[in-house]
C-alpha cells in the first residue's frame, strides 16, 4: 500500500447520490482502503442524514464535508476526474482505463490533492459536473453490463489506486518442509510399501527414487510432517502387525 | 479483459449468506464483470428468495444453483480458493495477497473450474468451509478496517480478475491538435497580443518563441482548434476595433 499520507490527499466527492445506502457504502470501502476525505454536493438530504448512521464507515461519515457546487468541492485539487461508465460517447475528454489512470492519480497524490467525482445512481455525473473534470476514468466493465453499484465502483477504483504492482509475485506461503523431514517421510513411505506389499507385487528396479519424487511432487509444508510420520508410523505398525499375524 | 471463456469457468460460491442485498450486490458485480456462474450453499432462505428480485444481476440470480454443503458446490472444480479477511490467523493455509492469487486464477481458468468462496457476513468461512480450500485470498485493506462488505468484496475481487496488466499504459487520448493548428492558433494570439498593447509593455527579444511555446504546453486537442482560434479573431476584432475608435 502507498504510503497513508499519499491516500490522504485523495477527496471521495459523490455528487447529487440519492440512496444512503450508496453514501454509507462507499464510506465503508473509503474505510477498508485507508481513504478518510469524503465530500458530498447536493445530496438528497434525507439520505444524507440517514448515511451517516451506517456502520462500517463511521469516522468517514462524521468527517464528511458537504457542499452545494463540484466547483467548491474540487476547489483545493489540482487534478479533478470524474467516473463515467459510458465509454464512446463523443469524446469531451480523454477517457482513461483505471488501470493507466489510477498511475496518474497515485503520481499526483505524492503531491497534492486529487478529486474523484462519482455521479448520481441514476444519471452519473452531468455535462455541468464533467467541464470540471480534467480527465475521465472508466472501470473495464463487461460491455453487457456497464453500470455498476455506486459502492462497488468506488471499492473497486479505491482497491486499483491502493494495489501494489510490485506485489504480483509476493505471496505468504508455509513454509516448505525441509529436504531431512521428507527423506523420513520417503523412507518411513517406503517401509509402509514393503511391509503392505506393494513393492513385492510391482517390481521395478529404481522403485525407491520413483517414491522418493513423488514425495518431493506432494510438497509438504514443514508443519505437516510430524502428521505424516505419526500417521506413516500407525500404518506400518498395522501392516507389520497384521502380517504377522497371519503368518 | 481475458476471453469470455476464461471467466465462464469461474465459480463465485456464497456460503452461508445472511442479507439478500448481498446476494443482489454480488450478482451484479459478477454481471458488470462479465462472470454468469453463482452458486449459494446453505443461504438463508428468506434472503436467497428476495435476492432473487434484485436488479442489475437478473440473468446471474435467474441461473444460480444452490447446495446444502461446500463439497458439492466445488465439486467440478480444480482449484478451490477462500477468502478472508483475517490475515495473521495461525496460517493452516497459504495466504496469498490478492494481485497474485488473481494469477494463478487465471492461469488455472484457462483449463478449468475454479470456485472462489464468501464466507457469511458475520462470521466469514468457517473452518470446515476453510477445509475445502487449496488457498487462501485476502483483499489489501487498510488494518483500521479489515471488514469489507459482502459485495464489495466479489466486485474487487472480480475486478483483479478481468484487470488487464498489460493495459496500464493504454489510454483513450484525445488526438492532439497539429503543429499547424498550434502554429495559427500561435500568430493570432500573437496578432491579439500585440494589437492589446501586451508586448509593447513588455520588450522580451524573443517574444515571439516564448509564445509559441507556451502555445505547445498547453496541449491542446485538435478539437479545440476551431473553438480557439474563434475567440481569438473575436478578442482580436475587439481590441484591433476598440483601438481604431480611441485613436
Amino acid at each position: 500500500m502507498p504510503a497513508p499520507r499519499e491516500l490522504d490527499r485523495l477527496r471521495v466527492v459523490l455528487v447529487s447520490t440519492r440512496n444512503p445506502l450508496n453514501i454509507g457504502a462507499a464510506a465503508r470501502a473509503m474505510s477498508n482502503f485507508g481513504c478518510i476525505h469524503l465530500r458530498v454536493v447536493n445530496p438528497y438530504e434525507p439520505a444524507f442524514r440517514e448515511a451517516r448512521s451506517a456502520v462500517g464507515g463511521a469516522a468517514v461519515l462524521a468527517s464528511t464535508e458537504e457542499f452545494s457546487t463540484v466547483a467548491e468541492a474540487v476547489a483545493d485539487c489540482t487534478l479533478v476526474v470524474g467516473t463515467t461508465a459510458v465509454r464512446h460517447r463523443d469524446l469531451q475528454h480523454t477517457l482513461r482505463r483505471l488501470e493507466p489512470g489510477a498511475r496518474l492519480i497515485r503520481k499526483r497524490l505524492a503531491s497534492s490533492h486529487v478529486a474523484l467525482l462519482f455521479g448520481s445512481e441514476k444519471t452519473g455525473l452531468s455535462n455541468e459536473d464533467l467541464s470540471h473534470c480534467h480527465w475521465l476514468l472508466n472501470i473495464p466493465t463487461s460491455k453487457q453490463n456497464i453500470s455498476m453499484n455506486l459502492g462497488q465502483a468506488v471499492a473497486v477504483c479505491l482497491y486499483e489506486l491502493i494495489r501494489d504492482p510490485k506485489s504480483a509475485r509476493q505471496s505468504e506461503k508455509l513454509k516448505p518442509a525441509s529436504a531431512a523431514e521428507l527423506e523420513r517421510i520417503t523412507e518411513l513411505l517406503l517401509d509402509v510399501l514393503r511391509s503392505s506389499g506393494y513393492i513385492d507385487l510391482r517390481r521395478v528396479a529404481d522403485v525407491d527414487e520413483r517414491i522418493r519424487r513423488l514425495v518431493r511432487r506432494a510438497s509438504l509444508p514443514a508443519r505437516d510432517t510430524d502428521l505424516w510420520l505419526g500417521m506413516l508410523r500407525q500404518i506400518l505398525w498395522k501392516v507389520s502387525s497384521g502380517k504377522h499375524s497371519t503368518d
